[in-house]
């Protein structure tokens, strides 16, 4: 059993959620075509089937291990590092000045969608690279960029993000590390980083790390943290790699999944790094790149849930029971179906964010970027906190359709329901997202942001029933009346914000879940109008079933949340030491 | 970080979810009364907090191993059989006859719960051996009984059951181990079993396993399957154990979790073994103790469930993050908040069962033990289903209180999560639950045992109704609006099963879902009702407020469920190929 990307249905969402062809009219965007994507979805699924997934499950058995000259990575995974460099597939969203292809976000999320599910794992290399290179290409110096960038771009060398720290995980500002000024220029940082993903590994020449840290005149909390580079290899004049630079990894954590992935405790002593942007201004550095962090973890949801989802399916057309196979029961089928529809409308969600992200920064007009920023910042913590809670239950289901095979060890689903249940954690804890949602997103525009895309929602609503027959019609009902439920659990959440804080924050999760779940019916049906003219085309087919199965087994609750938000909260805020225990 | 029963709830499920004290009124229970209850409770809960619940984690570690003289289980575990077999705490339940105290099963449910809160891989083996005893009180010969029962109620000897095949898991009928006659009356048993929970160790003097296993003119098919009993050692006609019998564990599996519970494969090779019951009825027999098996699967899932809630507790109180301990952030709150309502929702529909096994075995009335059955076999796969699904959110929720520690194999949250997720797979997948409940539980009797459940719940709402004042009012509300909506869901699966087969399946697993809510939001209530005039006293008041939070959260989304029972399926039977990735 190994991943094959669903390349018809990346795309189906790609042009329909994610409107990839109006990106192509950006001047951004001047060389990116369809011709182009399809080329490119081709290619990355050749080599996410034939090069990576056939990784997933020996490197899981591997692991990594920690030695006197650092972190072995599972040797098998050496060939997809070169894969990725020697395709040049690190490049495809970076900007041109340093290699990069600056292809549309949605693309390059769908080429990350498919690392996940070949070796979710494998792929938090990628994944962090991609972060440092966001970071470094927002916020350090000219100077600096031309030290690291080309390297990472063309995936010679990897990036870690050091943020967390034993006593300062959600709460960055916390942290402790120190920087000290050279004389050259340059900083010497002390300090210990838990949880540093992909923080040493002897695959690549070089690990860039991105490190917080504090300068000695730094105020106290989050004001007063500063970003800095630091290269596991000090880097001469002229580019070549010289001696270890004084950091390393003295720890590795043993986790429940992704043990591919070595997650480092890393020490820092005086290790020589670079300022990146202002003193004390790390923290927003850090934000700016967190959009985009915390979409890419919404992805690595989507890819993992789509593995679970071929998984079941292969298991159930082979396992018979009571002379019958597994794929012909309804009880199994609407396991299968379930992951099916919520991978999809989780891949709808955060190519739509893509699309949102790359019209704020590129589109011709100024109050076409506000809006889609708007857009973006508000799906930003929707794509990542329903798409990783839905892969979660995802998972979950593709376990429960093996049976007893699902709790072996040695089954892929298994190893998947450990890999993926990290990810409603590590960037941003889904309660902080929620958190996020119901404050900077909603309170912060007093809803408007969230008013524009209901009135989205209740077009695309109309737009079905008007198309006049089934399921469109039945779609239609459902999404309007979740539509309503949404508007009605946000003008609560208005009005909570307003009163009383802490029942806002009590209901924030059940807000999300609402939010998401309207989100992913709009995005399907969308797609489902633009296909149907086009029905007997099998992809057509599937999207347009799924937007209905969509419809009829997750809007159809929205209104019945609306309570579970609004006056759950109620009682957990009257009641709050008693039912949480602390009576 | 260490499990203690919450003795106080317990104590109030017992009472006010299991009306325990109409137990006491019936002959068979002659003998207790809740003096005694509340001894066994506090003698059980210091045996699951002194003895067992520090071996959680060590156990979890070791694990078990497989050398030449057979299982080593975990060392640390030792102690826990030594006291299962000191205390007498085999004998809770069983029949006078061979050293048995029988006690009311919901008194003896809440010991198993507090064993599978303190090491659930620990707990399996008593609850095997439970399960033994039960299959030979009920089918085995006077002789055989003598033969057995006495060590194994004593606690000297563990039970198994071997029943799996490879290509026989939930099809038992498929199985193919064969049972050749002996000329002393004997039988010799040769095949091979897997997933046989503690089929072997070495901290007891014996193993009975409980096979089944086909007679050489045995018909094909589940109907051609016998019931046999054979032991690890020979046991003398004086009761002393002589050498080995010829079966053994050859293999141990590897899982997700419940590490320090040796999963056997078995090989039987002409293993001497005595009938139990009748040639060819084997299934039959194990059929009768199916419903006890299951329902100690629930309990599995409540004992779980308390300790991820006290694991969250823990952690939370001392876990301090923007100058704020998690305990006082309401998004942690809700999330305790929930694990602890369901827990409590899954205790009181586990005793509730319980207590109607009791009064179906043992009322003085034919009329009542008859309604009595019924209400146990309807709230069986509920109890099984319900309790363990909720356990597994319960264990996720729990990691997800702990934040990045969470994923951490360190942290017994992490151990739980893995643990738990066994428990909607065996004895009977969660979708094999929920189509008994709808077929050979609802379809059966026309639904007749859950239109007396439902009277039983619109009695409750209305009383809940008249008392007046909040929280009940709203309480009342909810509970009634849950009760129309599952009479409603039940309507519509009666026709579904009459019209076409599919769709009622297409639905059943949702059906489950909110015949458990329903079922856990009226035991809620009742207990407490049944307590709000001493709402001064804590657990009191902390079962009032429990409900009502279940009523608001969960209670509320009934309605709102009817769809994705009715509508859901009916979409998913009209595509199902497309919907569930055949076509």
């Amino acid at each position: 059993m190994s991943y094959s990307a669903p390349i018809k249905l990346m795309r189906a969402m790609l042009q329909h959620a994610a409107d990839i062809e109006t990106l192509s009219n950006l001047d951004a965007f001047a060389e990116f075509d369809t011709d182009l994507m399809d080329a490119v979805l081709d290619e990355a699924g050749k080599l996410a089937r034939d090069i990576v997934a056939p990784t997933n499950q020996p490197a899981h058995e591997f692991g990594a291990r920690l030695g006197d000259e650092g972190v072995t990575a599972a040797p098998m995974l050496k060939a997809g590092f070169e894969a990725l460099r020697d395709g040049g597939w690190m490049s495809l969203s970076a900007q041109p000045e340093f290699g990069g292809q600056q292809l549309p976000r949605p693309l390059s999320l769908a080429f990350m969608e498919m690392l996940n599910g070949a070796n979710t794992a494998f792929a938090l290399a990628p994944i962090l690279t991609l972060g440092a290179i966001d970071a470094l290409q927002a916020h350090a110096s000219d100077d600096l960029k031309q030290r690291f960038l080309p390297k990472m771009i063309s995936g010679e060398w990897s990036g870690a993000m050091a943020l967390t720290e034993p006593q300062a995980g959600s709460d960055v500002g916390a942290l402790k590390t120190r920087a000290a000024p050279n004389d050259d220029g340059s900083y010497a940082i002390t300090g210990q980083k838990i949880y540093i993903t992909w923080g040493d590994h002897d695959h690549l020449d070089n690990v860039i790390h991105l490190v917080l840290a504090r300068l000695p005149d730094a105020p106290q909390g989050s004001k007063g943290i500063s970003l800095f580079a630091a290269s596991k290899y000090h880097i001469e004049d002229d580019g070549t790699l010289a001696g270890r630079n004084s950091f390393k990894c003295i720890g590795l954590e043993k986790k429940l999944g992704i043990h591919a992935s070595p997650t480092c405790v890393m020490e820092y002593d005086r290790a020589r790094a670079h300022l990146i942007g202002e003193p004390h201004k790390g923290l927003a550095a850090m934000f700016t790149m967190m959009n985009a962090a915390r979409l890419h973890i919404g992805v690595q949801g989507v890819g993992v849930s789509e593995a679970a989802a071929q998984s079941a399916i292969a298991y159930a057309a082979e396992r018979r029971q009571f002379n019958t196979l597994l794929q012909d029961m309804p009880d199994i089928q609407r396991m299968i179906a379930r992951i099916r529809a919520t991978t999809l409308a989780s891949r709808a969600i955060c190519y739509a964010t893509g699309f949102a992200a790359d019209m704020a920064e590129y589109a011709a007009d100024a109050d076409t970027r506000k809006a889609a920023k708007q857009r973006e910042d508000l799906l930003t913590p929707i794509a990542k906190a329903w798409s990783t809670d839905r892969s979660v239950e995802a998972c979950s289901l593709a376990v429960q359709v093996h049976g007893g095979m699902g709790f072996m060890s040695e089954t892929l689903a298994c190893q998947l329901y450990q890999d993926i249940r990290i990810t409603p954690i590590y960037e941003g804890t889904n309660g902080i997202q929620a958190l996020d949602l119901i404050g900077r997103k909603l309170a912060s525009d007093k809803g408007a942001g969230m008013a524009a895309l209901l009135d989205d929602v209740r077009k695309t609503a109309e737009r079905a029933r008007t198309y006049g027959h089934a399921p469109f019609t039945r779609i239609a009902a459902r999404l309007s009346a979740a539509a309503d439920a949404l508007s009605d659990a946000t003008d609560w959440m208005l009005a909570a914000q307003r009163s009383d804080t802490a029942r806002a924050q009590a209901g924030a999760t059940a807000y999300l879940k609402l939010a998401g779940d309207v989100a992913g019916g709009y995005f399907l049906t969308r797609a489902a109008l633009a296909m149907a003219a086009d029905e007997a085309d099998p992809t057509s087919g599937e999207v347009i079933a799924t937007a209905a199965f969509f419809a009829e087994d997750i809007l159809s609750t929205a209104p019945g949340q609306l309570a579970s938000i609004s006056c759950a909260a109620d009682i957990l805020t009257e009641n709050a030491d008693i039912l949480s225990g602390k009576a």
